[in-house]
């Protein structure tokens, strides 16, 4: 059976998760590619660290060109993740001839262009199943499996540890501090956990997957996005009792006005099945125009997971079915005009609002008012009685669930009602998936 | 751009979705795969029958040698279900150096392992991710995206017409009749709808699935198999109360008696995503050594959903990774083994059981008792009081939900109870999904 010698940047937790796949899968693969895996070189930068893998330290060292000037190599595996130096090592094996497999999401949201151009030059292929929503095979479904289809709409749960942060608030109703605490202890999430929280992680996969589903070229910066660390224990309480859980979603969606993307904390109706995606799980939802509704679920991060859509890529290269996939999807194109994006006065949605108003005649009335003055129609209104524990005088929460509404309008109804002395700014306002 | 003639057998619901697909979906097909697809003859058993679809009634005709004669016909698509005339003008058309691409899941449940030697020999591919949940891309999942894990365990509603009736059964209580005639109503279900709730739809689509995810070559009858028409309203009641909804699953699981293969109604708990499957909808549960915890969900059957996958297909076997995919996965291998089913000494499962007892001393009691000298322990018990309306002396019933047993102590144990002078046989056993 023909050997293929292949490299490995980086030995950390996906790195080792597909040095271990490769050992304990190896019949497998052997069975499936007619081919034997041989892992020649795997590139650290600490050669002494103590890694989660059986990979003899013969084949650990320090010297990407090892890899990269390697003319038995055939396919490169990229896991060191971040921008530098994993773009020009990508960039410079592509350059040598050899076919990448990469879980980088921040690499493709910023350089899909640069690394997608660069294996088109010299007839490579680059396969990136694992850079979103590590062990779903979405990149694939969306490139193959429902290629026939025109996506409409794309809502996605793509963040495990903001997933795991919203489930803990939802669940035992603590604050987002201490699901914070919690996911940190579990290991969900990082001492520094500011770019899952922040919206910033999501976007990068929400700008792939944008590419797949819709060929649009967007970078991360073009994607309006909110996090999940402003977001309050109240409003996923009363968004409960409105029948509805807030998860982080990235959302893309064809509208008349072009395409509406967006990475936001959004309430989704409990017990569909975007709801019920709990923990560090994640979840992709596509809507095509033949095949309707859809949703792929699995484990979006994690050693093994990410691994088993590196070493699936890596099949891929081997079989050949990944050079034709990634001509016939023609990824990043060259000279591609940025996708029209949807204004806020283009796009719809039922909006949930939280006012902290104070408690007097006529207050809720002018609120009413205004919305009623933007065109915005009231579906459900949550005011409960002041409790005996709340200080007299204190604003009480006025929730309201609006009817399908303009954004444009929903935000110049909340400037206009943050404005009333009665109404203490600022006043909330998350998106609703239907 | 190169023009590829495709023949289509068939032009019903599938068939007619796919003509439509072809129509609406050319140019992004045409720039997927770099081919205009030129549907040239739609073979049908009654030309004057009105088509949902624009086909110009030239190209509708009669006579299979049409396309199966016609050199000029690379690809064929067959959309006619069942096992003849499909299983000859199939082996027809792979002998005639022409890919075949199939929706038809009877056909492969029975004469996989005929239609996929032929292709063999005669160098051609089969596709079809049609014949197993309509739109959902499993069988790409499963045999590309998930190539690297090893599947541990497969679960899987597949049949729309079960699932909405079990859908309505447990959202308004009403009878399986009454909720079949619902279904019939709306379209969900046929005037005769055996196939569909007696569970051999569901097998069929089992034996396609074990043979994807297991390499097992089964027939649909070496499926154990129970329907959900004899499945009670009172029984799905009180699995909610317990927690679970019941929903009618193939199964199957590796464990150290083999492989554990079964359609049956089974409990699942409720806010998981299997359990949130609802109406006509289908999902794949997949469970990998490496990935974990996956699920796949969309329309499992459908003119558009159907066609979808069929038209994935098509530009699949266009783009060229069709004969790719079916050489590395070599399904339906020949010569091969039956696999080793792990006997009923060697199931272990939590079980839902329901006896019908003598409202009188002493038989609870009677019952834990059998139940304990086999082995099985139980975990809760629900017996409400007989309501006023009640006939005094009736039968009440017990609810029993075991922790894990082994399958045949739990056949052995309700034998011996039904056996009971105070228990009004048959009683209920279902297994429990976790």
């Amino acid at each position: 059976m023909e050997r293929v010698a292949i490299g490995l940047l980086g030995l950390g937790t996906v790195g080792a998760g597909v040095a271990r796949l490769l050992e304990s899968g190896s019949e497998r693969i052997a069975r499936r590619t007619g081919r034997r895996v041989d892992l020649k070189w795997a590139v650290v930068r600490n050669p002494d660290r103590p890694r989660d893998c059986a990979l003899s330290s013969d084949r650990i060292v320090t010297d990407p060109r090892l890899v990269l000037d390697d003319p038995e190599i055939r396919v490169v595996v990229e896991a060191i993740g971040g921008t530098e130096p994993a773009l020009a090592w990508i960039l410079a094996a592509l350059a040598a001839g050899k076919d990448v497999v990469t879980a980088n999401k921040a690499l493709l949201a910023e350089h899909g262009a640069e690394v997608c151009a660069q294996a088109r030059k010299f007839g490579r292929a680059v396969a990136f199943e694992a850079s979103v929503a590590g062990g779903i095979p979405i990149v694939q479904a969306l490139s193959v499996g429902l290629a026939s289809n025109q996506v409409q709409n794309l809502s996605a749960i793509v963040n495990g540890t903001c997933n795991f942060i919203l489930s803990s608030m939802g669940v035992s109703g603590v604050t987002y501090e201490a699901a914070l605490a919690e996911a940190q202890f579990l290991g969900y999430a990082e001492a520094d956990p500011t770019l899952d929280v922040d919206g910033t992680d999501t976007a990068h996969k929400l700008a792939i997957l944008a590419q797949i589903a819709f060929g649009a070229s967007v970078t991360t910066n073009e994607i309006p996005r909110r996090g999940i660390d402003q977001l309050q224990a109240a409003d996923i309480r009363y968004a409960g009792e409105l029948g509805y859980t807030v998860k982080l979603l990235a959302l893309a969606k064809l509208s008349e006005g072009g395409l509406e993307l967006r990475v936001a904390p959004t309430l989704v109706r409990r017990s569909t099945p975007l709801a019920e995606v709990k923990g560090p799980y994640n979840a992709i939802r596509i809507v095509g125009d033949a095949v309707g509704d859809t949703l792929f679920y699995g484990r979006g991060a994690g050693g093994m997971p990410t691994a088993s859509s590196v070493v699936a890529d890596l099949m891929d290269v081997l079989i050949g079915r990944a050079a034709l996939t990634f001509r016939s999807s023609n990824f990043w194109p060259e000279g591609a005009l940025s996708p029209t994006l949807a204004s806020s006065t283009q796009i719809r949605s039922r909006y949930y609002l939280r006012f902290s108003i104070a408690d007097r005649p006529g207050v809720i009335g002018a609120v009413a008012q205004s919305l009623g003055r933007h065109g915005i129609s009231i579906a459900s209104v949550i005011q409960h009685d002041p409790g005996d524990d709340d200080h007299p005088g204190a604003p009480v929460p006025l929730v309201i669930m609006t009817h399908s509404a303009v954004e444009a309008d929903v935000v110049a109804a909340i400037a206009e009602i943050d404005g009333l002395d009665a109404v203490r700014a600022p006043s909330v306002c998350l998106g609703v998936e239907e």
